[in-house]
């Protein structure tokens, strides 16, 4: 078995012990005689799982008492609609940061519910950049204000996050766990799975109990934060694959020292790289310096010609997944928890070599 | 390692050769050098995985041109939201058959979005039967008609489907896939993965395309079924490995001789087990005798002291779930496509000698 270097931006790497872990364990979980897939999700080996992947998100995030954690279907894509399902009203504001593709995705689906504000828009700086906490036009007595932590596509990331009024809604998909966050200044926290949390199939909610109050009764039972925190998580059959992986990665992740252990090596891993796109303007990173992702790492080259090679020769030479998002072009390397400093310097090998022979 | 007899509800029972693929390929899938738990959604790789499963379900299912055939998130809870979200307006009827425990969601999420016309309820007769199609009273120009085919909970099941004017819309989430049906015949069918076709987190749904256009502008986009079959299940990251899990749960399903092959194995399978029960008044089967789920065989003893001692001596045997649902006691056998003749045998065998011990 060859495994490659997969910089993919998602559904992304896993660590290898939580793969080899899983592996060991599938045809017979904690000696059940079953697979974890074939348990009941109500079964007392079952619920060890789910409030052990639970207490380990509580345990790395600092989650406090005020605020529920849940393990959804429908990844970020349904929370788009969730949050202002249960927070706007049609005669309310939400206050809406547009740093990119994927804020965008939080925009079109919170004016199905109410008024949304744009409380900044980086289009005429084609989402290079991420805004100054000054930079903000906030709405006074706004339902909530909604930022997206890390653009994946466009490869910017909140530094700090802004001290608003009204509670901070904010989709960490492509940066959850990543780093140290304060909980308890955001109202609600969600994040598709499938890059740094497990597989695919899942959304991580955290989200200030107070809030889930605010959604109107004649309100789909399942898209209420209300349904999901009375049962928890448990309402319905959930994920119940993605629950056990995530409990594995969490334990990864506190065996890597937990958040301030995952943050030094992101940021090690993410100086490497940077350092290498600017040794040489032949590499043209795409973000604004202080905005940069340590998640996902985008540049062009000289022509879509050139990228196009490199992208080639690179998933040759066994590094995946670093063509850039269809919608913007060039490359990108994601460098989630999971990726190895090793698998940087190689990249980085790779691309320096590259330089040399196409230079 | 020793594997157990798994007669639980859901998430249930997979077959073996399943698993083992499963394992075999967990670190590597097809040469990848990945997890297919890994692996982009949009890579060449995967849409053969998820163009494999939907070819698996149309050749095994026959499912015609007219429909669309879906991978969701969220289960069937989500598809009692959703069904009414698309299809009922506040001014039109749903007629829903209620059956039971299942068919009362159904029930609770359609008052949601319209009006709700009980085309019958087993109310009185404690949902021990399945009506016949003449019993059922169905209101001229009705937005669709529902029905639950195998009711879990109670061990009912339609051994046939009502011919209706409305389009016909099936839970299907416990018996899909256990027996042919004319899918041709149904406006929508929709069933959670966890029984009969994968691990938990995911819905198929079979949807005549037409009624997709059905659904109001301002719906969420997640939640409207036109979406998901403009982006062929792609629009977001769907619950890839459940979809690889299911692809491989159609290919062992075909090589069993298919929805035909199933079939005789599954009939073969509920009648040891209510031959049983019928051999002696020991035991008490619940359902009526032409309403008999084979998928969910439930029976009471003399007392709950013995179904208990039952359920207990059982599980230390090496057949677990037997305990009935919570909701209405008893014991249930789930005898899904992945139990074995073999298992249904051993089980028959415990119950003769639980009864000599006992009786």
């Amino acid at each position: 078995m060859a495994r490659i270097y997969n910089f993919g931006a998602g559904p992304a790497a896993l660590p290898l012990p939580v793969l080899e872990q899983a592996r060991e364990e599938l045809l017979d979980y904690a000696g059940s005689g079953m697979s974890i897939m074939e348990m009941s999700h109500r079964s007392k080996t079952f619920d060890a799982v789910i409030k052990g992947a639970e207490a380990n998100v509580r345990r790395i995030f600092g989650v406090p008492d005020t605020h529920a954690v849940l393990f959804l279907q429908g990844g970020a894509s349904l929370q788009f609609g969730m949050v202002p399902a249960n927070l706007l009203r049609a005669d309310q504001t939400a206050d809406i940061v547009h740093t990119g593709s994927w804020a965008s995705k939080a925009i079109k689906e919170a004016k199905l519910y109410g008024k949304v504000n744009l409380a900044w828009d980086g289009k005429n700086e084609k989402y290079m950049r991420i805004p100054d906490e000054q930079e903000l036009k906030l709405t006074p007595g706004a339902a909530y204000v909604h930022v997206t932590s890390n653009e994946t596509i466009e490869g910017i990331q909140f530094k700090t996050f802004p001290k608003t009024e009204a509670p901070l809604v904010a989709d960490m998909s492509s940066d959850i766990m990543s780093r140290p966050i304060d909980v308890s200044r955001f109202g609600l926290i969600y994040a598709g799975a499938q890059k740094n949390l497990g597989p695919s199939g899942m959304a991580l909610v955290i989200v200030r109990k107070d809030l889930a109050a605010r959604v109107p009764d004649n309100t789909t039972t399942m898209m209420k934060y209300s349904t999901h925190i009375e049962n928890q998580s448990l309402y319905n059959t959930p994920n119940t694959w993605a629950i056990y992986i995530l409990k594995l990665v969490t334990e990864w992740v506190e065996k890597q020292g937990g958040m301030a252990g995952v943050q030094k090596l992101n940021e090690q891993k993410a100086k490497i790289l940077y350092d290498e796109l600017d040794r040489t303007a032949y590499w043209k990173p795409c973000a604004q310096k202080s905005s940069r992702s340590l998640m996902n790492v985008t540049w062009r080259m000289g022509s879509e010609a050139l990228e196009e090679k490199f992208a080639k020769e690179a998933t040759k030479a066994g590094f995946d997944g670093l063509k850039g998002h269809r919608s913007v072009g060039g490359l990108r390397a994601s460098i989630y928890n999971a990726m190895t400093l090793e698998g940087v310097q190689a990249l980085v090998g790779f691309m320096k070599d590259f330089e040399k022979k196409n230079g």
